[in-house]
């Protein structure tokens, strides 16, 4: 019987470690939750300090009605996941943010975010992104199966 | 400008590659909702017909305290959600499933998705699984940025 259990709910990938992990992913997926429950979508997002941005993505005429928007205007907390799976399952991890969703950012907390975003990703080179979320990490906790 | 969005809202994947690709992967993302908001773990889990089963993993004396097991014992709303990133945004995809959570499942179907889960993982062989989810599926929608 193996002694490690995939996707255990007990952290143990050290503070570090677990910031680094989520400010290297290329992708993550957000929670939010509104009136029919719980809402997923993966994400591109960049994390700066204490705070993950993403940019909304689609034609500017459907904003209004991106389901995570509608929810974060409702209720700002929000989670952040990112995992690594693999058929070794000695190998797992996950890191979780747990955030508090900011719609409205100033003009200067806008440049950067959208510098910071172009900088991790040059395929929204040319783009026209739409509005931005900034997500503040309130937590980070996170798990793998096997040491470092 | 690149008319590939990733990660879009609209819907498009016929319904039967969704639901093929959400019984194909190999892990997905639960996310639940608790009084301090939404909830996002990783989980290995098998489809059969309209039901996604998922087993916890954990030591039998953490079970109780497991918070996707209590925010779905207080909330049987869920969402499920499969990706697949690559740096070429023309071959993104994601796949959403909105579920009801059932936390007691009879013997037989006990018996069965534990079946399930060992046929799709073989690193399951000779584990004590804790106890299983059963997530009825009520709606799968997906996007996926470039033809099949």
């Amino acid at each position: 019987v193996s002694s490690h259990r995939p996707w255990s709910e007990v952290a143990s990938i050290d503070p570090a470690s677990a910031r680094r992990r989520l400010a290297e992913a290329r992708v993550a997926r957000l929670a939010t939750v509104g009136p029919s429950g719980p809402h997923l979508v993966p994400v591109c997002f960049a994390l700066a300090d204490d705070t993950a941005y993403s940019a909304v993505d689609d034609k500017p005429k459907r904003h209004r009605s991106l389901a995570r928007l509608a929810n974060l205007a409702g209720d700002r907390r929000a989670c952040l996941l990112v995992d690594h799976y693999e058929e070794n399952w000695n190998r797992l991890w996950w890191v979780r943010a747990d955030v508090w969703a900011r719609l409205e950012l100033g003009r200067s907390e806008q440049r950067r975010a959208l510098e910071l975003l172009l900088a991790k990703y040059p395929q929204y080179a040319g783009w026209e992104l739409g509005p931005l979320v900034a997500l503040d990490v309130e937590r980070i906790t996170g798990w793998q199966a096997g040491p470092d």
